[in-house]
């Protein structure tokens, strides 16, 4: 994995700033003939996209994604993969003329600017260049292709928490998370996120939150000792989404205050010959090999820097400055980061299967 | 990253089984010319040693560690590394003649077995086989190399929280965690600890913990976008240590409940003419990019589910069963996980100051 | 190196069919702040572009590249690399309407058809698909960027036999390379491949051809043992390139039927302090690392399989057929790989330059 | 590939120097329960040993190889592999004490010397260090590994060039190769190149030579577009031999002098269903995929630089010099280059083999 690359063996090279001519990426290694065209990329482009409620940036971007190689159509008529690298590009469409020069001179606090600027002593300053968010539109499309790479499998996300206020888990039900502008499963925590995000909004202000990841359907056996496991590169996934600052699997840190007993999940014959966990701390990952049961991740996303009020800064040129954020404002990135989540999981999952594949077999 | 190999540019690559006739490292692409002997070696495996205290387990290893290859003493007499691969090997001692039929036949539950037989169809189940935490004796073999690679970099880590008692911040003091059994900073919550973990090991049970690293002396700009962030690759490293459940990056979880006015570090200049943060809410990470703020790094440990309560499992065979663990016996893995966090951040570190260095220069 | 991707740190990722919409790659790990615009890179198009002469195939293509990430205008108004991945991309414009049913179910001899088959169970017949050399284009693009990475570097290439006819290496004149339609820098050879060629163009035949391809102003030191090496990694370079049959570096294969005394190139000190090599048998590399002396290699490139003359095969139904060639016909697809190969030297020149920075330093 | 590792998913990382304590190499990704002990791996480091014959180096090891992880018993008593890494180990034990200080101060042309030295700024003399042909064993005793991962895979070599002498191919015999001192597949031959390496041997000069390595019984399919094509990773695999200054496959250099009609391999239906090709000017690989066909490589080893005659050169401290080797001398390095390279195309073929079931499948 270097530079814009993820994957060993699913390999997703995206690249592309927020406001050039367009962003994409290449997808490499997938197996051949899987039926694949742009309606199966773009639903989970929609979903992501911004400007759907006032929850999230007004950006407006249609998002039209298309398909430059990789597919031809079979002996059935049926659009497949050919096995050879599928290039995927989004023009974009609405980089709004705006005045980039005073983050041009000026470092925002919690944005990359000034690390960018430290690295490779230049950078792009409009819309946040490589350093945007947009970027993740294109782990959506190579997402849309790992999820049809892995037969049987299923990876959903939802929104668990949203500044100080968490879901209540009892009333968790996945057929709410597409009826409110949150991805939240619970009905309930979502009118009161909407009043909260309300009031973050007004105030110019913005908040964290919390995302949970969940794929089924996977077989046991992903993931390899010691360097190569299925919640390493989980981690790695979605620790490299924008704005995370943390990732947990199963119980993750709560299990630090866990007991032996409570923790390892129990054994038991299932009727129908296979084996039945008695509980999931794990997050269905035991020594970085999945065992068959769900895999459970978290992960929390910082509040957004972009905040009206004015905040201490320097500037390139070595002096002390004030700098606050105009236009488009985004209170709760966390909310679209659940599709993105989603995305990573389902490429970390299509990764590993072609690896246990090639070391072990179908 | 694949398999056994951690590291694009400074590799380390682990081999060996918990009872095997020993264990090793290969370090490849280690500059040249940087004194290294076993003794820089030496004293970081003496301090991840097991038996050294009633609270980790009691087999009794000398750990000492050879270097095979990659080092020859320069024209001033200094044993230097030379550029090429480093090779480094513990040879077993301590494999305790055991009947190890009961966990051949069993899955013992929060353990690797059932994911290892999954995958591979055979494990080696003496001592946990290739699982076992001996291995990550290498990565602190491996570590006090990387610590020699950055030039400047001190990295050190803390026990921070045992079961459900979290040290109080407000008294931490590095020159603490050595004088306890614990890596403790704060020695009133030591104290707590040592009833606590006296407790559990009488009751045969087994508890979590929470540990922190701390990178100082880095340089601004190590880490890359978008697939090859600094705190990517340090979540892929502490996830892939042994029970590791969660990893988080300065403020972490807690960001998700920050606004953002709380959350961005605000800066300013230093009389020194260099940026100052006034907060490091960031854990030294803009953007996947280095700041040259401490990096600081959060993981979770799960309690071991060696315990000495009977648990239900099941057996290769397809029968439920119960197992319970003889023998030796770890209260808080947690414990000795602070000087194999300390390596991996090392390494990580290392590795994407080689990585730097290739695409920007020195 | 994987699937479509060639390099380590400086990483050329190709996509893109014969006839689909476009084809493009992804330069990622190039270093920030080198000048590059669509004009640094055209010129090294238009070099390798096909129809202009009548030895080479008759698309016409203008091959026009567009650079769609990764710079940006510098506060000096000089659009520079940004060290973020660079987007190439160019349209196909000639995709020739034609009946591909034929060889869509026989396959070709010689050709890629019948592998790809047996790979993938399907491939794309249009102009060759992914396996047509318009992939090479991509090649030159990313080939013009790697030029710019290595301070000094220059890189040439010539044609220097075509079927039977070597050049005469006595009257090697570089001037002469563009005088002519093959590349050639020997005038007098150049005149008897224009016959050679025209004969063999009639007679609807084709034939191989050597090219040789020399790096001059690299760094001694580029390289590393064991699996690095830069001879390794330049095999690997030019045996990718379509066609390509052989590889040898310096005195090559004729070095079997040297002596110890007369392949061993001796050393004297310069007057200006630097260490002179009295010959080049090694072709700049020793031990796999570079000495500074220019690196030398030759290619073999096999004659094309496209040819007038009606071929025994079988079909994908498993039945005897014959085919042949109709249309757009090459003589020589060895004079178009000399662009090629230039810039696939270049291209492993940069990636070992990054290479050798990251571990010894600038 | 990076440094010394060579493969993607069957890898190889080898360490060690001539004259340290032991050399080694760990293999990862190797499929679990494979059956493997030492005995399998033994018989090809014999045939490679050397001090065999009067043609090679004098040099006496027993090489005997180590298993140190990665294997177990299984349920029916035989040794398997795990999936987990493969550490092999051969203890040096003739580093014939010597004084190195003459090689230590100047540099042998024709030798790696200069160029380590350039790199690293330091070097190991002793022996030739990391440079020495002793690293080849490791690569043996991979190979022997490797060769038990592909189903039905037969992987062999033989000498067909010594100086000037080639073989004549019309009366080649496998048979034969065993038979005499050369690996040399044809009676005649191997009686001049007697007559002649003793005619050399005893000028204290040496010689260069060609080896023809074969791959049988291996599927098609194998390779993938565009940069890991089968044969670009044989000529890698092959031009990392030391002292290998070309690499060919099938008709090879040659075909550059043929026609199309010549050089594409007709194809017709076999009686049994199956493709047959009725030459194999491919060597067994089309567009970088394998047909099925045998892959059929060569590759040309320069004569060793080291000689008795005094050859001019320069030393570390920048004076011209006069040097010449003392004590063991090898006439003829490429005899003991055909199980080594052997052994780089069985890995090679593994790595592949692995490659195209992850994106294929069984």
């Amino acid at each position: 994995m270097s530079h814009n690359t993820f994957g060993h063996l699913f390999r997703v090279t995206t690249w592309g700033e927020s406001h050039g001519p367009a962003i994409g990426c290449v997808v490499d290694g997938c197996p051949p003939r899987i039926p694949l065209t742009e309606a199966d990329i773009q639903p989970w482009l929609d979903k992501r996209r911004p400007g759907q409620s006032k929850y999230t940036t007004q950006r407006r971007e249609p998002d039209a994604v298309k398909i430059l190689s990789g597919v031809f159509t079979d002996a059935d008529g049926e659009q497949v993969t050919t096995g050879t690298p599928i290039s995927l590009m989004i023009e974009n469409v609405d980089q709004r003329s705006k005045d980039y020069s005073a983050i041009a001179e000026s470092y925002r606090p919690g944005h990359a600017d000034f690390a960018y600027e430290a690295k490779y002593g230049i950078r792009d300053p409009r819309g946040g260049g490589r350093s945007s968010a947009r970027e993740t539109a294109m782990r959506v499309a190579a997402g849309a292709v790992a999820r049809k790479v892995v037969p049987g499998l299923t990876v959903r996300g939802a929104l668990v928490q949203v500044g100080p206020h968490a879901i209540d888990r009892a009333r968790w039900d996945w057929d709410e998370v597409d009826n409110n502008d949150f991805f939240c499963p619970d009905a309930g925590t979502a009118a009161i996120w909407a009043d909260y995000l309300d009031a973050v909004r007004k105030a110019g202000s913005s908040t964290g939150a919390v995302i949970e990841v969940v794929a089924e359907g996977l077989p046991s056996g992903l993931g390899a000792p010691i360097y190569a496991k299925l919640d390493q590169d989980v981690a790695s996934a979605l620790m490299s989404i924008n704005a995370v600052k943390g990732v947990e699997i199963g119980a993750g840190f709560a299990s630090a205050a866990l007991s032996g007993e409570e923790n390892a999940d129990e054994m038991r014959m299932g009727n129908d010959g296979s084996v039945r966990f008695m509980s999931n701390n794990a997050g269905g990952i035991l020594g970085g090999i999945s065992t068959g049961q769900p895999v459970v991740a978290r992960f929390a996303v910082k509040p957004t820097s972009s905040i009206l009020t004015p905040r201490r800064t320097v500037t390139r040129a070595g002096t002390d400055a004030e700098i606050s954020t105009k236009g488009r404002h985004d209170p709760c990135v966390g909310i679209r980061a659940v599709p993105v989540g989603e995305a990573m999981l389902a490429i970390t999952i299509a990764d590993h299967y072609l690896r246990h594949r090639a070391q072990v077999g179908a």
